[in-house]
């Protein structure tokens, strides 16, 4: 990356001072494996990449199951990610990614956080974002709207504040072109990180070990 | 427990078979050495004593913090749980109880989910309660009214579907009796712990190392 697909969207992107995130499916060659892996890019405003991210819940099944309305068949075309939830100082903060399903496991945030993450770029939907317990930082939500092969999607675009409260959302679910902005006060995530959720003062590990245990 | 003040309480719950849970201040001499914890009891409707917690996330601080407009001191007045998350078989399923701040850490609710929860007990306000990621099964809460040293408090106890939903909330604020009902179908559980938030099948432990490491 940038393929020459995406080259344009760099150069743009440059070329305006914006970063952005960008997520695409991800071919890993090693010897004779192939390896594929749902990935995210962080892209700085000098279209440098600032960090990457391999979506590490997927969901869904692996298999066709007739009794589902629905396939989803994630679990088949990916494997999970094996980079971890890295954090990348950029856009004069400490920032983390998630994709999609990640939102639902607060394992996601809590380990970001545990790393000092200020700020959370992520995708597709919002509900479980918005409580401040699994976040210390303020974070910022994209999700498409419009029809993909017969299905409505969602929208609801937003970008959320430390406290969990919504600050800005797009209100259309056409597909479209839709912006969203606020400002975001990174030091703001001080004030909680020092209190109520100061991570050092009031975690209590010794009682979580279950959490991390590795089944066999 | 009972001791002679809230035998009465017990008495009644015996009577009417219907069980509760009652949360109080312990007091445990262990030789010179006396310990305070903030403990909570479930009492099942034949009026014994199914199962205990210990107060594991105490907010606040340990000394007198003269800039705060409120002296939140939690954390002098008593010591961190130290039975972690149990769960008991009770009330037809297996339950687990939290008090007050515990419910901002989703480990609490992880914790005990791996331990298969099937319904959980807890106190004082709701919204980090309802994210389903973080829990397995419903819950109920309780939250106090009234006024309290000068303090309006805020209500909202309810119970809470394995969803997320609220499905019954206590409406005033004031400081009376207040009832809330619903039937929990505790088989519901199983449809959400089969699929979506099957921790088994989507977890990732290998990646969350981090979250149970104790600072030295």
């Amino acid at each position: 990356m940038p393929n020459g697909a995406v080259a344009p969207l760099f150069d743009l992107g440059r070329e305006l001072g914006v970063g952005f995130n960008l997520g695409y499916a991800e071919i890993v060659r090693e010897g004779n494996r192939k390896r594929r892996f749902n990935t995210s890019i962080l892209v700085d405003p000098a279209g440098r990449i600032a960090g990457k991210y391999r979506k590490v819940h997927l969901p869904g099944h692996d298999n066709h199951e007739p009794d589902w309305p629905f396939q989803h068949l994630e679990k088949a075309y990916f494997e999970p990610g094996d980079l971890g939830f890295p954090v990348f100082d950029a856009y004069d903060g400490r920032v983390g990614m998630c994709i999609c399903n990640d939102r639902r496991w607060p394992e996601t945030y809590r380990v970001m956080g545990l790393k000092g993450l200020d700020h959370l770029q992520n995708f597709h939907n919002l509900s479980p974002c918005r409580p401040a317990p699994t976040r210390t930082g303020p974070g910022c939500w994209g999700s498409r709207g419009g029809r993909e092969e017969g299905c409505d999607l969602i929208g609801q675009s937003c970008i959320i504040a430390p406290t969990g409260e919504i600050v800005a959302m797009c209100t259309t679910l056409g597909d479209e072109v839709v912006v969203v902005v606020a400002d975001c006060d990174l030091d703001r995530c001080g004030e909680i990180q020092r209190n109520i959720f100061n991570l050092a003062l009031h975690r209590q590990p010794q009682h979580y070990g279950i959490i991390t245990e590795v089944p066999d």
